[in-house]
């Protein structure tokens, strides 16, 4: 099931694609889908959708992004050995590291088709397509085997990412903290997390680990891989975080981009450029950067 | 004003401090204090509270964070120079570099009185007294002088940190990278950042920069400063924070810690160990570690 939210005479509902073909949409109430993941949409809970209210051309209503404030927005780096590589890192050896989570804040969420708009802070801003896994069951110290339980379903995300900052006055970057706290800033401005344009429910991925994921910048072929690729799987990042932390219903994690990012060859978004993330069954994100 | 928020018959509410001789609380409403500060409560908006439907006494009520799930929980590193010269570093030139800001999540958020459950993953957990900042009025690029009418109050607060990781296993930890992971993970475990028990309004805290904080483990003085030494100011705070992303009502800001955290006379949290932060004018903040 593709679950949607969406904006329909100003008011947020959800509902799910009723017909692919005649890309319709059947109502199932007001507001995101927030209500319905914490109910146990797409787990294995035995969740049904209740009565529909109608049903909408998805060309008459706005989509928006599945939850629209998740309650965590977790994201990893480096999760693609050729990524890691194109950055100039020497091969990752899985066995001796732990996956690299940071937290991106609730203001990054962006709509699909949302323009993003270039931050006055960067002139270095990249794209990285990732699939999004939408936590559906909370839980803490979740087992590697049971951890796909937990997940309600998935989407297409772009973990936008300023590759430096600039403050505006000159700075003493020989602290290696320097770099890095400016890493984790280049995450951070607004719209730089877009996801959407479903909540692809579990049931209709059988294994994350097996999707193509792809990138046009003006449709331009920029990254082309597969999930296969992924150094921690989805059930690995998911019970590791759970280690960390609580895990809630409306959590989100990015999880990786594979390789063919901008900043490989220096090539970095312009104002009109427009970005594309395909994965396999999930559909298609775009967002123009302005 | 002392805003508060508690649990009374089950029920999240709030109100304000009525009378502190006599320790009661005049109820405002339902919920916690999130609603009220989204309508400017605590800033220059001329906000002024509705009626009261009651009063009761702090001691028959439970105290909860000021708001249980803020929008964003920012935090900063490295922001007295006392602390960076206790962890070896080197003085920081505030003319040559940035705050060093990282997020925590939602569920790191605890209330006052509260049991926080050492984590599996360390055995290295410090305490870091910190003033709060919650975000009133929200805005992007705030200018420095303006950045005050920004905030709706300040609280007492406490990052939890964890010095090390152990996910059980050996790693390599040769790259930087790890360690820098590592902190940020050290960070996040539930119930890292307890904070209350008030939101004292700004117009109760005519100087941030002039506040006594100290922290006591078990009665013991750990930790003994004053905000008139924090390296970046809450105002140069809230303007930077505000030039890489839209701040919001109900975010809130961990601002720094001064000298005294465990790690550096390497004594760490045991179960059992009870903290109390203080700072001048805002209360006193109390957690058991279990």
């Amino acid at each position: 099931m593709k679950l949607v939210t969406y904006t329909r005479d100003g008011v947020t509902r959800h509902g799910y694609v009723a017909d692919e073909a005649a890309a319709t949409v059947a109502e199932l109430g007001d507001g995101d889908l927030g209500a319905l993941v914490a109910a146990g949409a797409g787990t294995t809970t035995g969740w049904r959708p209740g009565d529909t209210v109608g049903t909408h051309r998805l060309a008459d209503v706005t989509v928006r992004a599945p939850i629209t404030r998740p309650t965590k927005v977790l994201a990893v780096a480096a999760n693609y050995q050729d990524h890691v590589a194109e950055g100039g890192g020497a091969p990752l050896d899985k066995q001796t590291l732990a996956p690299r989570l940071f937290l991106k804040p609730g203001t990054s969420i962006a709509d699909p088709g949302a323009d993003i708009a270039l931050p006055s802070v960067s002139t270095q801003v990249d794209w990285e397509a990732e699939l999004v896994v939408v936590v559906g069951v909370g839980g803490r110290d979740i087992p590697v085997e049971q951890a796909l339980e937990h997940v309600a379903g998935y989407a297409v995300g772009n973990d936008v990412s300023a590759r430096s900052v600039d403050y505006g006055y000159e700075r003493d970057t020989s602290s290696p903290a320097v770099g890095f706290f400016d890493w984790l800033a280049g995450k951070w401005p607004d719209g730089f997390a877009p996801y959407g344009p479903y909540l692809v429910t579990s049931d209709e991925v059988p294994d994350p680990q097996d999707l193509d994921v792809e990138l046009e910048v003006n449709g331009t072929l920029r990254q082309k891989g597969s999930t296969a690729d992924m150094i921690f799987s989805v059930a690995e990042l998911v019970s590791f975080a759970s280690r960390l932390m609580t895990l809630e219903p409306t959590d989100i994690i990015l999880t990786g981009t594979p390789a063919g990012v901008g900043a490989a060859s220096g090539t970095f978004l312009a104002s009109g450029d427009e970005m594309t993330v395909r994965i396999a069954g999930l559909g298609a994100l775009t967002n123009r950067v302005v």
